[in-house]
């Protein structure tokens, strides 16, 4: 049987993962990346504009649920890495895997054409058109920075949190009236930062839908251990038991002047900072709802209050974008896309995207769950069924993991990672073999159509 | 019956505290100000060299346990406020009660000489010589740096936490290599504050007693709200529950690379700090032990690594010092003074000590207790007990409030709150009482010997 030539977009977590994976299963396939370097997000101050870490940036979940299961952390990281750590951990792992072998850096693709009967033809930033049998999209959505529309115009400084790096740079945030717009992790961190005294800032931090506020540590150890969703328990109980316990941890929203969350607790993604309550409560950040227009330098808030700001910091976070795909094949309008396990696009069975979704508690070992199938799915042992069942498991799947979550793009995302990686393996993977088994030619489809592809 | 004129030693919050009491008593005093504001250690950058302030400083106790009883702190100050609120504060306390009238400020006692047959003779700072029949020491014990002393020479930058103002004043503290040295509250907040990522600084904190850290908040209330010592129950029970339920507040010192404390839970001084453990979990900042001794920019540690260091930054605490005294009539080497109720010393009868002690979990209302002591005594309504007995009231009260605690002189001042207001309104004051309606002449036997004072 013979193997796809496989082209995988971008070299940041769920590429190279993508690519290690490809690598255990010994299946050609080249790593498209428009930057000089790998890590993506991770890669502080990327050339190529996709990192959105600031100076300060430490990842939010502990190291130990975020090492991927097949390359543990080192033991001298702290329980909560810095973005330089995470990326010399990438750097680890990319070495240990020869990963670097197949990508071609400053190389990214342009634009991808799906062809008539299957596979695609790339173009590419430096080696024009490129071929390959199957494409997998692993570019990434924490780097196309969505802003808060609002009627009217602020005329002081608009910026975006993935345009911040710390208090001096790219703008001197001292002295200033700072509106910081968004309540996730970004904004928390951000605010906190900004708030310090010895800036000297004023600094307000707008919200749309409030959000509960959960510690990094609990009884000293990191929270995140304590996480673990069972999948023989229904999911809306144990939302309910971790909702009975929530205010023995980190108390309610309005205990610290934030307003009522608009949801409850595990009702939306909940935003991790030990500082936050801190600053709020010592009165170096004040928290106001909504706001209803700019006006110059004036912001109008709900509350028919208005207040003069020198900044507004958007926080607000990502669009996911595919921009080499032409818009009419596919896109995430409200960052809403339909994926089969959030992977394959149903009628589509040369395509797959790894790494969009919002996995709670932790990334990597998602993306590994996600790599492992799809190279199951190249190497001919996994098969996905029916673009028509397909569309049913993708609305049920929705059903369970967002349902209850908050309507909001940034939620369309939202999966709980112990639910997805226990389905994946239990359920999903042994059923594609099934069906792989059922079937003639497994794979996808254009596998044998391609010649050469690099 | 007269009364006597009496002098005050300082317009912080002792001093004020003890012009207002003598206020509601009718009490003719002056309080001597070294300064041109009150406010002593809450004046942030205070002439008088007495206010250890950093920019960023909220008090550590929150405003619900803070406040005068009689005097509440505004509905608006978040529940930790800043050290400008705290300021703004006292200025409000003192115009409620016209404190300003009798103070004279940039005339600060520059000695205090107690006559033959009692009395005082003051120095003034512009004023020449003035006499007082009693004289109230109030003049603070967190403005005189004690550091650590360690064999050999340091030939970086030492400073100490005194002097710190924020990363940028009066040093500039980026891009170096920086050691702290102790883990109290200033320790503990200057290390967080200097470990920003976005500073630059490479931060190692050292401690000779380790500590134990509380948080701030628990469970969404700040968490000396929960903190309420009874009278009722013996002190070593109730320290030993607070050690049983440490652990699920914050876990224990280790988990966060802190040295193993060499006490208990409760045996000294907690620090209270949401972002320390934080910042070691992150990896921005590293614990070690003690230091062995400087060399040149090295730093020996007792556990036999040295490091180099650009900064050491001695946050060790204060001294307790009276400049103004003659050395062999009062002085308190390592810190110890022997004082009745931590008010009286025994044998000097027209002096008392105002705001001596470490108190826990709050200041204000102890200073409040000891002011109101201090005018009931002034009025002829309370009569201290005779020499004798004090010294052996001062033993039993140093085993009671001292003795489970690590022997350093930073403990030698440590007093539990609800159980001091409870010994002074139950027991001392109405003992007191007694005493003085059994005396011929009550009050500070010196107080008819004077003329006038002023």
């Amino acid at each position: 049987m013979s193997r796809p030539q496989v082209a995988v977009i971008g070299a940041g977590i769920s590429g190279l993962t993508m690519a290690k994976m490809l690598g255990d299963y010994g299946i050609d396939h080249v790593v498209y990346e428009a930057s000089n370097r790998i890590g993506g997000n991770w890669a502080f101050g990327n050339p190529n504009g996709h990192s959105s870490a600031y100076r300060s940036l430490h990842i939010d979940t502990s190291k130990h649920q975020l090492s991927f299961k097949d390359f543990p952390m080192p033991a001298d990281f702290p329980d909560f890495p810095h973005h330089t750590q995470i990326k010399d951990y990438l750097e680890q792992y990319a070495a240990a895997y020869d990963l670097k072998d197949s990508i071609e850096f400053e190389n990214g693709i342009v634009h991808a054409d799906r062809l008539a009967d299957g596979g695609w033809e790339l173009t590419t930033q430096r080696t024009g058109t490129r071929r390959a049998d199957v494409l997998v999209v692993a570019n990434g959505h924490h780097w196309d920075p969505r802003f808060a529309e609002k009627p009217g115009e602020f005329t002081g400084l608009t910026m975006h949190s993935h345009a911040y790096i710390d208090p001096r740079e790219p703008h001197d945030l001292t002295g200033r009236r700072i509106l910081i717009i968004g309540l996730g992790n970004s904004a928390a961190d951000i605010a906190v930062e900004l708030s310090s005294k010895t800036l000297e800032n004023e600094v307000v931090i707008s919200t749309r839908s409030g959000a509960w506020i959960v510690p990094k540590y609990l009884a000293g150890k990191p929270a995140d251990k304590y996480y673990r969703t069972s999948p023989h328990i229904p999911f809306a109980w144990q939302r309910k038991l971790a909702q009975v316990f929530q205010p023995l941890t980190a108390g309610r929203p309005e205990d610290y002047g934030l307003p009522t969350p608009n949801h409850k607790f595990f009702e939306a993604h909940p935003t991790q900072s030990v500082e936050l309550p801190l600053r709020l409560g010592s009165g170096d950040l004040r928290a106001k709802g909504d706001i209803e227009r700019f006006d110059g330098r004036t912001v109008h808030f709900e509350d028919r209050t208005a207040e003069e700001f020198d900044v507004v910091l958007h926080a607000t976070g990502y669009n996911i974008t595919f921009p080499f795909f032409d818009p009419d094949f596919v896109s995430a309008p409200e960052n809403h896309i339909r994926l089969y396990k959030r992977i394959f696009k149903p009628g589509v069975d040369d395509l797959a995207f790894v790494g969009f979704a919002q996995s709670t508690p932790t990334l990597f070992p998602f993306v590994e769950c996600q790599t492992r199938l799809v190279a199951a799915w190249l190497a001919g042992r996994y098969e996905p069924p029916t673009a028509a069942e397909m569309e049913q498991v993708i609305s049920a799947d929705e059903q369970k993991y967002t349902a209850h979550m908050v309507q909001r793009p940034r939620h369309t995302q939202q999966l709980d990672y112990f639910l997805y990686e226990h389905d994946l393996r239990v359920k999903e993977l042994p059923a594609g073999v099934r069906r792989a088994s059922e079937k003639s030619t497994p794979g996808p489809h254009s596998l044998h159509s391609v010649g050469s592809a690099t």
